[in-house]
């Protein structure tokens, strides 16, 4: 039986530099397939997902999914688990995680369609956000408030509190910071958005969304489907090394969310929400 | 009836440096929803993928997808338009591509089951590569030689080729080399496939593919649906600014490509395909 997959690994290769050659190894990003399947108590099962990913968390990566694409809160989740199904073969069944639900799986209409897809408008950015609007509700006003300087510090904390291997710079991090700065939680992963997908899990399966008063804090660029991934776990503020996409933008501004890019050194911009920014 | 989106978004920010804070515009890259649909002569229609992607060069991005996950080679593209389709509103017909196809749409299942699963062996790296197995033979070892000195000169090439707008960080960049390290054509993108399909489509639409004695150099990391665009496009050598995953390496090592990797300054690493570097 195959060994159960790590986050890294390691391989032989040539480095150059200059005109010099050296053999030596070298640790890389794993990333291998995640299924995610449905079962229902009556044993009605359906795969919904298949995902490229670096291997851990994968229970959280399953929830977070399902969190973010509408199709299962934590409420309705029995159990999690690496499959057994017979028509698994070993060196697969930690690439392959059924979610028991309480209740029945949701209509496939809905997973076929997924989420860009508007009956009414076909596709474009407006009807992008108008499947938002349907699922989700604008995030509180509420109390979070956010200083230039606690901003400034979100990403040297996110990279000290990632894996050493993160920094390497294979993997993207995403992290969760309470309102005072502080990390509550980091996760990585080859895709982006599964490093969402994993912070959101994680907060779902141990009773903490809706994440208001939160910072969500990512190592690369923001899209529409952070901006989806984050608005559904109600996180107010979210902040990005690189820079958001347009449509990431109208997220925010049609939802309420404070919106940050380009947060490297002493200096940001604000592209959405600069009520929560208050200058010292 | 709405303009057509561009590439680029202008929106008006705040920027903070220390303690200070401007308002001021600032252009963001667009991101927009593209629908691609297939038509066959009998009027038969499907919707096979809708991708985020910056408008631009949305018939080569029709193609690039097609071709790469093995759906049309452009032998069998008839032609290629914006929608106009009666359910489809103003609004949307500049992000809906409708690809003719000289012959029937390929079977459902092809399309539902999409590329990572195998019936044999449930979901894992080596069925990953056993799928490509079946629809890509590896890259000839053909006459392609690469010194250390045209690998450092990719990257400044590469940006140098990039509009503008690119060069501020906020798409991903996809270029194509030739055996001497001049740019033959450079696309970018939020999405970093969507740059690589691009690339490819423009390829397959003006005739050039196979594109063997060529070099593909990405702005980013290198995944397996990286290499896997770039395998079915036949091209041998892939250079990336940043690191690759491991399921890369496996698909270049198993398909007889070169990958190289961390291509900053002068230096680089080898993953695989070191037999088609010459050291000056």
């Amino acid at each position: 039986m195959k060994a159960r997959p790590g986050p890294t690994t390691r391989v032989r290769i040539r480095e150059l530099s200059g005109a010099s050659a050296t053999d030596r190894r070298d640790d890389l990003a794993t990333e291998e397939p995640l299924e995610i399947r449905l079962a229902a108590p009556d044993g009605t099962r359906r795969t919904v997902a298949i995902t490229m990913r670096t291997p851990g968390h994968d229970f959280e990566l399953a929830a977070g999914f399902l969190h973010g694409e509408g199709l299962a809160g934590p409420e309705r989740i029995a159990a999690i688990a690496y499959c057994t199904d017979e028509d698994v073969p070993p060196e697969a069944r930690y690439n392959t995680v059924t979610v028991r639900l309480h209740g029945p799986i949701p209509d496939l209409p809905v997973l076929e369609r997924h989420f860009l897809t508007s009956s009414a408008c076909g596709v474009c950015g407006s009807a992008s956000l108008d499947v938002l609007r349907d699922r989700c509700r604008p995030v509180p006003g509420g109390s979070l408030k956010l200083t230039p300087g606690l901003l400034y510090g979100l990403p040297d904390t996110l990279r000290a509190a990632q894996g050493v291997f993160g920094k390497t710079g294979g993997l993207h991090a995403a992290g969760l910071f309470s309102a005072s700065g502080t990390p509550v939680a980091v996760r990585e992963d080859v895709g982006r958005h599964n490093a969402v997908d994993k912070l959101v899990g994680w907060a779902a399966l141990t009773g903490r969304l809706p994440l208001a008063e939160h910072v969500l804090m990512v190592s690369g660029r923001t899209s529409y489907e952070i901006m989806q991934k984050a608005l559904a776990a109600g996180v107010p503020a979210v902040c990005a090394v690189s820079a958001p996409s347009s449509l990431a933008v109208d997220v925010a501004r049609e939802f309420g969310m404070t919106l940050v890019g380009f947060l490297r050194g002493e200096r940001c911009n604000v592209y959405a929400g600069q009520e929560r920014i208050v200058m010292e």
